[in-house]
C-alpha cells in the first residue's frame, strides 16, 4: 500500500520568500513547483528544481494565473485557449530548469483559482489537459479526485492522480464541501489524520452527511509554510507509516 | 553560398500588436520569437510558432529582460546567474510551444539590451551560452559577429551563428560602431544592400577607416515592423538571389 | 441642451500603441485617461494628460484590473477592498500628472471588467464610490445609465454622469442588453445616431420591447482607436451639433 | 538638538511579507513607503500608511524602479525623463492614500538602484527633483548628504533632507564609500552609534583616511526587516536620547 503526499514548493519571489521549503522536502514524496505567474521566479525555480531532485521527490509543474498580486488565488475569467496557452508556457519554463538539472517531470497540478475553476468547469479542464498531452503524454495530470479536472484527463487518456485533504469534509458526491459552509474545514488533527488513513486503507470516507462514500486517493496534499503545518506533515506521515503506508512518488 | 535572413516576430502582447508579421515571414528564413519578457504572451507565442513552422522558417528563442514597459531595450544590472536563469525560463516556454506543434527550435538569439550587454561582456555571454547548452546543446546561439556572446559560446562549444546588420557601419575591428558616433547608421539602401553581397560572397566589409575587415556571416538581422522595413527585406532578398545567394535557414 | 462625449485614451504602453487619441481629441469633450494597471505607462500618462489639457476636455482617470495581458477586460474576482484600493492608487497616480500639469481632474470612470462588475455588484460599486469620495468629493463618478455604480454614488452623494452607449439595445429596465442576447449591438449607424439625439432631447429611447423607457444621458460613450469608430464620432457630433446640442464637459 | 530617523516601510506585495513594520513604527520618526514598482501594492500601501499616520512619524514617498523581481535594486538604464515619470506615478499613488487618510506627504526619497543612480547623476537627480517639486514645491527630497541628489534639489529649490548611514565609511570627499572596498561597512554597533553622535552633535565624522570632515545630517537611515536590525535602531535611539537628542520628523 502506497499514497503520495505533495506539496506546493517553489513560492518565493525576488525578495521575498513564502514557505519553508527545506524543512518540508523530507517530509513529502512529489512538489508542485511554481512556474513564475503566480509565484516564482527563474532563480527560485532553478533552486527548487535542484532541492526537489537532490531528495528524489516527484517534481510537478504548478501553473497558475498571471496575478501575482493575488498569488494566483482570485477567479480570472479566461478563455480555455487563454488558460491551455498559460499551461503550455509555464509548464515549458519548469521543464526547462528540469532539463537542464537533469531530471524529468512526474505531473502538472493546476494552482488556486486555476486549479478551483478547472474542477468545476469541463472546457477548462479539457484545455487544459490537452495542453499538458501535447506537451508530453506521459505527464499526470494531478486534480480534486471528483473533479472536472480528473474527468477531463480521463477522458483523453491522459494519466491522472486523484488529490484528497486530509483537513476537509466531503458532499455525498465526493465533492469537497465548499469553505462558504459550517464544517468545511476539519479542526480536529487526529480526525483528519484518521479519515486520511481511511481513505488509503479502505477507499472510503465519511461525507457531511454521515455516509460512507468511495474515494481512491493517489495523493494527499499537504502545506510546508508554517511551523504548525510542518507539524501536521510530520505526524500525517508517521502515522500512515505506522499503518504499512509507504510515502512515495506517484512514478 | 546560402545566407540566413532572422527577423524579430511575435512581438505582440495582449491587446497590443507590433510588427507585420504575416508580412515579413514569407521574406525570411529565420526568425527570432519573442518569449513572453520584454514582449509576447502565451497566445502570441503560440500563434507565432505555428506561423513559423507553417512557412518552413527556422525557429528561434528570443529571450529578454523582463522589462515589458521599456521592450527589454534598457541595460539592466542583472548577475550572470540571473540572466542565465532568465535564459532558461523563456528558452523552456517557448520550446514547450514548439513542442506542442511539432518543431524544433534552431537557435536562441537574445533580445535587445540583453543582446548588447552580452556582447560586450564575456562573463554574461559564457552565462547565457551555458544555460542554452545545458537545456539542448545542439541549439545555435546567434550573436553579433565578433562580438563576446559568439566567443562565449565558441569556447564552450555550442554551435553559433554570426549575425551582420546591413544598415549598420564596422569599425576596424570588427565590431559595430556604437550609434552615437556619426555614420553608424547607413542610411543609403543601395550600399547597405551591396555591402551585405559583399560580406556574404567576399568575406569582406568596408570598415569606418576605409580598411577591408574579414566577415564570415551566417545570418543578416532584418526588420519587419513597418512598411518601409519590408521594402529593404524584399530589396535585399531580391538582390541576394539575383546574386546567386540562397536564402535559407541556419540549418 | 448639452451633452458629452467621452473616450478611453493614453492605453499605449511602452513601445505598443493602441488608439488614435491625437484624432479623436478634436471630437470629444471628456476622456478617460488609463492609469497603469490595464493599460498605460508614466510616460504614456503625462502626454495624454498634456494633449487633454490643452485641447480643454475633461479629464477622467480611468482605472482598471492590474492586468495588462488582458487589458482589464476579464472579470477577476476581487474583494471591495481590493478594489478600491487600485481605484485609490490609479486615481492618484493621475491625479499627480494632473497636478504636474496645473489641471483638474473631473471624473473617475473604472474600465472594462471592473467598469462592468461594479454595475452590477452594488458592494463593489460603494467601495469604489466610497473611495473616490474620499480622495475628492467633488470628483465625478461615470457609470452605466441605471447601473449599480451611479445608484451606489448617488447614496453616498458623490456627483454622477450617467453614460450611454450609442451602439447598444436596453433592456425593458434600463439596463444594457448583454451581447450574449441577439441585437445586443446596433449595426445601422443612422438608427444608432438617432437613439441618441433622442436621448438626449426627449430623454427616451425605445428598449428592445418596443416600449419607450426613460434615459437622461450626461455622457455618450464614443470609441477613437479605429477608422471607423473616428468617422462614427465625426457623425455623431456633427448630428447633434445639427440638433441644437452643445457638446461639452461635464462641469 | 534633533535628528530624524527614517526606515523604508511597506514593502510586503500580496501574499509576501517583508519587514517588521509594526514593531520598528515606534523607534522611528519617518518612514519611506514603498509605492507598488520595486514593492508594495495598494492594500499594503493603505495599510502602511494609517501605521504611519496613528504613530505620527512623517510620511515619505519611496518611489523605485518597475522591477518588482528584482526589488528595485538593480540599475536599470532609464532616461531622466522616464525617472520623472516613475517619480510622479508613485508619488501620486501614495499621496491618494494619504489623502484619503487625512495626512500630509513629508518627503520622497528614491529607491535602492534609483537612489544610487541619481546619487551620482545629476541630470538624473535634477528630473527627479524637478517632478517633486512640480507635484508639490513643499515636498522635502531626502538624498545620501553629499549626492546629485542633494545638490540638483537645492539647486531648484526644493526642500532637502540630507541622510547618513551609521554603519557606512565616508571618503574624504564626504561621499559614502563603495561596498567594494574593504571597510565600507561598519560592524563594530558601537563605534558606528558613536559616529552617528558626533555627526549630529559636532557635525564632523572621520573619513576612511582619517581625516575629519564636515557632515551636517537630518536623518539617519535604519533598517526593520530582522531582530538585529531592530535591536540596532533601539540602541542608535537609546543612545541619541541619552545625549540629549530629540528624535523627531523633518518637520
Amino acid at each position: 500500500m502506497k499514497i503520495d503526499l505533495n506539496c506546493d514548493l517553489g513560492e518565493s519571489f525576488g525578495a521575498y520568500t513564502i514557505g519553508m521549503d527545506e524543512k518540508v522536502i523530507p517530509l513529502i514524496s512529489s512538489c508542485n513547483i511554481a512556474c513564475g505567474y503566480h509565484a516564482s521566479d527563474p532563480l527560485v525555480m532553478k533552486k527548487t528544481v535542484a532541492m526537489a531532485k537532490e531528495a528524489g521527490i516527484g517534481i510537478g509543474a504548478h501553473p497558475g494565473f498571471p496575478d501575482l498580486m493575488g498569488f494566483g488565488r482570485r477567479n480570472l475569467n479566461v478563455s480555455p485557449a487563454e488558460a491551455a496557452a498559460y499551461v503550455t508556457y509555464q509548464l515549458g519554463a519548469l521543464y526547462a530548469f528540469a532539463q537542464c538539472a537533469g531530471v524529468k517531470l512526474q505531473h502538472v497540478k493546476p494552482h488556486g483559482a486555476l486549479y478551483n475553476m478547472a474542477g468545476k468547469d469541463y472546457k477548462l479542464a479539457l484545455a487544459i489537459a490537452k495542453a499538458v498531452q501535447e506537451f508530453d503524454p506521459s505527464l499526470i495530470l494531478m486534480g480534486l479526485s471528483g473533479s472536472q479536472s480528473i474527468k477531463a484527463a480521463e477522458d483523453i487518456g491522459l494519466p491522472v492522480a486523484k488529490e484528497v485533504f486530509a483537513d476537509r469534509a466531503y458532499m455525498p458526491d465526493g465533492s469537497l464541501m465548499p469553505r462558504t459552509m459550517e464544517g468545511a474545514v476539519i479542526h480536529d488533527e487526529e480526525l483528519a489524520i484518521s479519515r486520511v488513513i481511511r481513505m488509503v486503507k479502505e477507499h472510503k470516507v465519511t461525507a457531511c452527511d454521515g455516509t460512507d462514500i468511495e474515494i481512491i486517493p493517489d495523493s494527499v496534499c499537504v502545506h510546508g509554510d508554517n511551523v504548525k503545518a510542518l507539524a501536521f506533515v510530520t505526524e500525517i506521515r508517521r502515522a500512515l507509516e505506522a499503518e504499512g503506508v509507504t510515502i512515495a512518488p506517484l512514478v
